[in-house]
């Protein structure tokens, strides 16, 4: 793959490209309008962030004609989704940067190139195997009993808010949990025991400076994201721990924008008591309340990376709650619309659909003292 | 005129109307774009707001044909500036509403009209003089003479930023002045010595309700507003007797949305401390701090008030110092950019022009104790 031509400083009026239509983009879009770029949102159907780009396009993520047009018409790319086609970034990237660079894109894309790539640089993750196909089963049902203790098993690719997922409860369920996934190319890994789970948005300038958010801790239900509060109740140490293992991870990727290290904390006593669970090279929900708590939130800080420009200043001046409206409890708008410290976001989806993302809202209360 | 009919709550996805393609329309657009609103910005040229709205219609305001179009493919009609013409308002209003309502408008319009209007509903206003034609210079002149010192005439229409402007040194200028101006329908007013300026953005809600964001003190420099610094430093009492002048403009106008109260504070010993310059039917420059220091800010106060939602929380978190970014002062972007504590606007202008608004910056500090 080609390297992306340096990206010199883009300046007011440049277009942003977006591949991906939906409220990451849409909050993207609205970060970049703010710094007065001009956005260029490209999606494979009419979402949210249609409505605030300056301009659109429905195509296809594979369409090479499609993506050609869309690469004329912008001065840099940058994506709210991981699964952006690798061969589509790939085509895009001959003539236009790509921010975060197609090495983010690669490693996440596959949980277990991206395990073996964290645990290669020498940051904990959960204990895990690789199952590709039917001649693996033996190995991971050998490799659970060595763990000890539940397992769960994700599809390698393609897998969110908790879908692709199952619970192992002992070695001898890993077969059928393998064909209730398909039989796709899974990893089976230990179901840890944490304290609680934690994320880290780290920023990536495109000089290679890095910075990070203050950090949330994160409660998730049947898979997916439903509170993220700050500050996190973690020890001092423990979050700048954390913070530098985020931003080892970004600098090993070359990474340019908001890069999410999800990570679970075992608790004081464990060996490794922080663990990374999985990362995405994007925006993140579990960030979100940088919307309204912070002097520069991380959907501009991740538009001042990839456009060349200094991240700003990262820090919080309020504490937070953001709280998910998934599905029908965006009908609540109306009551939390008077509620006292809460800023909602709707994102304007047409339909309400079961475990569908519909908006936020963050509740701010005054910072604690450090 | 007729009177909208009764605005029900608006839905997400409902389509704001913004009449004006500038940055208050921009900022109007972005904030609609938070609550999941859709937005229809129309322009007699293609402004900032373009950028950020779900669609645009480029048209005259006085066209009715391209105002008819804009009207079948929105909800409801707000805008970013007070000239729009009263005609156009209401044949809108024909088959939307139109907010705020064309009373507020037509009072705005002319400086006489609007001062006269103020007085008589009780709240102190300068000393002032119609100057409609050759035949009142006389009058004016002895006016002048009776307030002592020196006197401003101002057009009574489409004045803004110190345009259509002019100080008046003894009763013996007032002739020349007003052929300077053009000899067209002007107001005279005493120049009072004050010891600040403040403003009060109100806002109404369609069911009556009035909220007041706290009170900047702003800071003019040829005119143009520079900073607006919040808090004001006044005493409390003060701040609230401001607060309760602006409320009961507001609901003398029966108005719907942010209306901007601009005041002189003639120090602790005048028999009025508190003298209203001026009035804006719209949000309002010395308002764009509220942005990144209040829950919800003046726009989305706006969009909430026409769409006939509650107003929310319009506390502020934070201290915040608002500085305009004027002409070339725009090129200062990228110091402003790593700037501690600043919030960074960018209007995404086309060209620098003298005298021309092209961003702000918001500085924000903890929150002094009250």
């Amino acid at each position: 793959m080609s390297e992306p031509a340096s990206t010199s400083r883009l300046g007011p009026r440049s277009v942003i490209g977006i591949l991906g239509s939906g409220q990451l983009g849409k909050m993207l879009a609205q970060a970049a309008g703010r710094l007065g770029f001009r956005t260029h949102v490209y999606g494979d159907d009419a979402g949210p962030a249609f409505d605030v780009a300056s301009a659109h396009s429905v195509g296809s993520f594979t369409s090479l004609a499609r993506l050609d047009e869309f690469a004329a018409n912008v001065d840099v790319v940058t994506y709210e989704f991981e699964n952006v086609p690798v061969v589509a970034a790939e085509h895009l990237a001959k003539t236009v940067p790509v921010l975060p660079g197609p090495k983010a894109l690669a490693v996440s894309q596959d949980r277990q190139v991206e395990k073996t790539f964290i645990r290669g640089i020498g940051i904990p993750v959960a204990p895990f195997m690789g199952l590709a196909s039917a001649a693996d089963v033996t190995a991971a049902e050998a490799a659970m009993a060595a763990w000890s203790g539940p397992a769960i098993l994700k599809t390698a690719r393609l897998g969110y808010d908790g879908k692709g997922q199952l619970p192992v409860a002992t070695p001898a369920d890993v077969a059928s949990a393998w064909r209730d996934l398909g039989s796709v190319p899974c990893v089976l890994e230990q179901r840890l025991a944490f304290a609680c789970e934690i994320s880290v948005l780290a920023v990536r300038s495109l000089d290679g400076a890095v910075a990070t958010f203050d950090i949330p801790r994160n409660e998730h239900s049947g898979g997916i994201l439903r509170r993220s509060i700050v500050p996190s109740g973690l020890p001092a140490p423990l979050e700048a721990e954390a913070r530098s293992l985020a931003g080892r991870i970004a600098t090993a990727l070359d990474y340019v924008g908001v890069l999410a290290v999800e990570m679970f904390y075992l608790g004081p006593d464990a060996a490794t008591p922080l663990v990374v669970n999985e990362i995405a090279p994007r925006v993140h929900n579990s960030g979100h309340w940088t919307m309204d708590a912070c002097v520069v939130c991380q959907f501009e800080a991740h538009i001042r990376a990839v456009a060349g420009w200094p991240l700003g200043d990262l820090s919080r001046h309020s504490n937070a709650e953001m709280r998910n409206l998934i599905g029908r409890e965006v009908d609540e708008w109306p009551r939390l619309a008077t509620a006292p410290g809460t800023c909602l976001h709707l994102y304007g989806k047409r339909e309400a659909r079961d475990g569908r993302k519909m908006g936020h809202v963050n509740v701010l209360s005054p910072r604690s003292p450090d």
